[in-house]
């Protein structure tokens, strides 16, 4: 059962803005890059195929609190956590810190609810999160969600 | 005194991804797009070099509600309201739906947080909203925030 | 027949980098709305449903050649125009300039040849372009592509 | 004296569009984050205050030719090398494969040609190359650019 997972990446130039910043709707892919590393180290695709029927995870909610910029070429770490397990959606929390600060200061919060569902054409329905996925993710300890 | 702004904009090709709809980040792309047509339409640019000192709109916090996919070539109007105005900071709802959805349907609901911010070199730090662009904007009624 | 088409579109803030000027990868998204938008003028989408079988354009070359850069809220004309037309491909040049430079400057200029293909599963194949589209695509002027 | 980098990046599922590949703009991000490790290699960051007066490297012409698509999750190798060099301008060429393909198949291949600038305000003036950053980067045998 995993409950974390951590990513490193670098700031790149694209990513940032004219104001010398990661341009803030980054964050929320920087939060999926992450996600999806996640389900490969329990040994699934988020593009889920490797169950029957695949399914799939697409965002309800969405949402980061930010309060440190991030700059070109920060190395920034992406803590996932599952926050909420139901029967059909997961939550993650996402805290986002730079690799070298000292003391580590948390420079933006995030969190994402993803929905597992089937395809039927280009209609999506909501479904239970297959056992095989469910039986490996399970709810961060709540001293790590604080 | 203004509360609100609408947008409309086509789905590009380069904002889907390989679910066939809309990329979850890209609809803070759109509002922020909202937003800065929203400064325009009251006489400033969001990089704001039309007051002394000139102030910033960094933000600190967004999410996103998903009910519905976009698909490319969806003609999605954006409509931005003033939810909250505070000494230093400004909260805007955003409705998004499809312009030919008939009855019309709220495909997505987000909301920005951004504060008013001078800059001293790399460092900012929050500041009054300028009485010039205060002046003009204002919380937008109850009953179409709800 | 047509040869051209011409898009407006206003600088946005995400569209910029760390230098204050658009990203130069953006470039590529503009030529790709104006060449989408032609199509439209010609009653398809560049999602080829409307032809049977469904064609795709992958893109197999694509360049630009900068002169001066773009920053946010300029308002930029693309020009697109079709500069050599094949039995299974098609290349156009596009010219960028500011909407309000007085005389007009070219600030860049790019191309994109494309390959009509048919989709077999996940796998493509080059196809002759479809006669209803072909017969209402031609070659720019040599004039306009001098 | 230094003539190329190789990095490593798996493709994110925000690279990707409707197509099910990764959109055509991304090779250009791609090179782009090959380009700045390669100038890290050397010391220098490509915003380069490391140098009296700092310079910036801003792209003059951009070219990319696709071969075969990438697709989510793959592990693409972008191999950089110097192609040109003179005293104010730098052309790389780039060379894209799939990490697991046997035998290696060259997927797409681009270049760069960038100038170095010193800034004056908003305004750019080519300058030539500063001579430490000159000193370490030399041209690429003439059979790997083959």
């Amino acid at each position: 059962m995993a409950y974390e997972f951590k990513i490193t990446r670098r700031v790149e130039f694209a990513e940032t803005d004219m104001a010398g910043i990661v341009h803030y709707s980054n964050f929320f892919r920087y939060m999926e890059v992450a996600e999806h590393a996640f389900f490969r180290s329990l040994g699934f695709s988020v593009v889920t195929r490797q169950v029957d029927p695949p399914v799939g995870w697409p965002r309800v909610h969405a949402e980061c609190d930010y309060s440190e910029p991030l700059r070109f070429e920060d190395e920034v770490e992406v803590h996932m956590l599952v926050s909420r397990k139901r029967s059909k959606s997961l939550t993650y929390l996402f805290r986002f810190r730079r690799v070298n600060d000292q003391p580590p200061v948390e420079i933006a919060r995030g969190s994402l609810t993803v929905v597992c569902v089937t395809h039927h054409g280009a209609k999506m329905t909501a479904a239970t999160i297959p056992k095989e996925i469910a039986d490996k993710i399970e709810v961060a300890p709540a001293e790590l969600l604080a």
